[in-house]
């Protein structure tokens, strides 16, 4: 980085706001994925106002703008690419501004962990539902700027669910505020949606406004054993057909299964073919616990092998220990695991699951299916060594096979975690010509010099 | 209309297709407010292929397209502007393609009517919940294009959360499809919302892959008798802090309550000061019924004269009479009425309330207020004659008032109606400028030529 942009730099956001040292920029300079990429600095701007001068000062430089929060992502979306590029930090502007009871919103800054939020409205009675898994250490912001997901969407919908107004810093410096707390609003168009999950390619996300709602007071969790994908399948699909929405509707599979028990030993019995891990909640308590009820009798009459309700809290932690075990286990099974985020439509799970049994055999690696089956929305995680060349090739492989078996079942290559690097290659391949010039057009009204994580996404 | 155009739409359409006599283009000349357009011609497509190549024939003679369906909207967003332009209406496009109840997924073209819609999915115990007052002339196209709500709005959302996918026929004829039956999606920008609310200026909604949720079995049904505003707002408040969320919740003000009284006599008390029609629904019984029973008791430790629950589906049908009654009862009232759709933060109804109350005295004209209390989304209806300028005049400067009280308490213009040619002149002040420069970059990034329902929302 130059120096005259360091010097504007640090005049804007202090000494101690941006780093430069190659010990700093390499702790900036990969997400949740293997990509690596060095920034030429790393700015730390406090408050909408510095990110504006930071992002003009970027601008006039020419240098391109990686915005990034905790690096949690997923998809390399915050990953420098090369040639001096600047990181722009979110995580010092971790500010709840205010929690509005009467209204039922959350106005945070970008940077605010999205557990310490769900702390913060949980204390007050009220709930913010999006939980990636990452929850206790990803930011709002980058959760925004992702669309981010987790285990409760089924029932909550995703992180835009939830965004009532935003404030973007955009390519120029210049400050747009959109929506408020009005809950519907159709005055012009839904900016909201359009900043949402455009992973940093359109503006940096610096503050949210965010919708609540009311926390709910029962929760009942279950376990479901199955001797068949198929009939977990099925389960699924009959109990959305009989008309309950469960909070959580989890899936393991039998390669996750024996990834978990092998690690931790929990107990869980490895010729199952899957595991459903269930919850229902909401705030009457007989409702909650004839739905969990009713869940448990139609697994049984789809050859479940057995049904476990918790009848304690102490019960649901240890329903759930085996579906949290299943990202550490794998870290046992093999150096590397490439995690991707397929959604299919929910009635092709069987047979993509199928497919991705299919794909692993011919290529010989593992891969470990989990998700969030009321969603269709599933991990298949390679497992391999990236030390091993010939390994790295074949994952590649396996990942544009997995790609194309999604399309071709009328899914999508990202459920959750977002297009960013990694996944850039094959965007075309799932939206076509059109959508992808259309996009683009949109992405040159908004950057029009391509400064805003250029390499992500569209370009 | 030149007539190498009307001859060239004929080709595509066919002759029963393209409307151009006097009587036919009057037809084709409103909406569902006062405002008027005679369109040049009206066309009839049947497919999405023939509305491509309609406005690709359009493009090329430069003639404005405006899109429309069957012309129930309140913002005069399908009326045409002068310069003779083409309305592309596209109520001959109404097949539903596909019911898929194993993803409860609907394909629909665009001019099916929303209530035929919500029927014949309801035969298959699904339930498409977007209610706008219009379902049963209003199309999904249209729905989709303004981002219809309802009243079921509060807890169920809006039109634009029940869209999975869209079929565009854009400025320039191309046919762009968005989206599909997997349930999250993040591959990309999010172009369904993007397209969904632009009220027909960036493309041509042709068909749509709509969500559909399991038909909720068991409704319950109370009505509230309040002798004042507040203690109605306050019985709103308390409801949903409870953890209760209503299907519906709506209110009725003194004025509206005297207007159904006036015109229908249907036993409702004249000197209450707000009435409140609430049900619960969902799939459990016991739950629905708690859960009416608790908002009987909360709107009575909230100062409630009278709850009534309806114990039977008669019941349930009598007490929302008073507010179905609304609408027509004011025709009785005065010769005109303009309905606006402000929605303010949920705690701003009582001060909104007075506010409106104000207007009305100062300006001697009545404003009827009802609407969806939950969301904050009111629906003042200033009653005058039109045939009189000074009341037109006075109407005018009443709207502007309304609005500017309405943003002032960090409100909206629209929570459901849309911009359209009303509201325009107000948009940049609900905006702001950076926003407005936005939407007309995203705008002329899609629609260079300005061709798609000019003069609407944002130029």
């Amino acid at each position: 980085m130059k120096t005259e942009v360091v010097d504007q730099l640090i005049k804007i956001v202090g000494r101690d706001g941006v780093l430069t040292t190659p010990e700093d920029l390499a702790a900036y300079s990969f997400d949740g994925t293997f990509a690596e990429g060095t920034p030429g600095a790393v700015v730390l701007p406090r408050s909408t106002d510095q990110v504006s001068q930071v992002v003009r000062a970027a601008a006039e430089a020419h240098v391109p703008i990686i915005p990034r929060g905790m690096g949690t992502g997923l998809a390399a979306g915050s990953v420098s690419i090369p040639g001096g590029s600047l990181v722009l930090c979110l995580t010092r502007m971790a500010r709840i501004l205010e929690i509005d009871e009467a209204n039922a919103t959350a106005h945070v800054e970008a940077g605010v962990v999205t557990s310490d939020l769900q702390a913060a409205v949980e204390e007050r009675g009220l709930f913010y539902p999006p939980d990636p898994s990452s929850n206790r250490h990803s930011t709002i912001g980058g959760n925004i700027a992702c669309n981010a997901g987790g285990p409760r969407c089924l029932k909550y919908g995703v992180t835009g669910d939830y965004v009532l107004g935003l404030t973007v810093v955009l390519a120029d410096g210049r400050i747009l505020k959109t929506g408020g707390k009005a809950i519907k609003d159709v005055t012009g168009l839904d900016l909201n949606a359009l900043f949402t999950g455009s992973e940093g390619t359109l503006g940096v996300i610096t503050e949210a406004l965010l919708r609540l709602i009311p926390r709910p007071r029962f929760t009942q969790t279950a376990m479901a054993e199955f001797e068949s994908l198929e009939a977990a399948s099925e389960s699924v699909s009959a109990i959305l057909g009989a008309g309950i929405v469960p909070a959580t509707l989890e899936l393991m599979d039998q390669t996750a299964i024996r990834c978990v028990e092998e690690a931790f030993h929990l107990g869980l019995a490895t010729d199952l073919e899957a595991l459903l891990i269930l919850e229902t909640d909401g705030s009457d308590e007989g409702a909650v616990m004839r739905e969990i009820k009713a869940i448990a009798g139609i697994c049984r009459e789809h050859a479940a092998r057995s049904v476990r309700l918790a009848v304690s809290a102490a019960d649901q932690t240890s329903l759930w220990e085996a579906r949290r075990a299943v990202a550490p286990s794998l870290a046992r099974r093999a150096p590397n695991k490439l995690g991707e985020d397929i959604t299919v439509p929910r009635s092709a799970i069987p047979e993509i699951v199928r497919q991705l049994r299919g794909i692993s055999q011919r290529h010989g690696l593992p891969i470990v299916i989990f998700g969030h089956a009321g969603d269709g929305n599933l991990h298949p995680n390679i497992l391999f060594d990236r030390r091993q060349p010939e390994q790295r090739a074949t994952m590649e492989r396996m990942v544009g096979e997995i790609f194309a078996a999604s399309l071709a079942l009328g899914g999508t290559l990202s459920g959750e975690h977002g297009v960013g690097l990694l996944k850039r290659p094959y965007l075309e391949q799932a939206l076509g010509p059109v959508s992808m010039d259309i996009q683009r057009r949109i992405k040159h009204a908004l950057d029009p010099e391509n400064l805003l994580n250029p390499g992500k996404l569209f370009a």
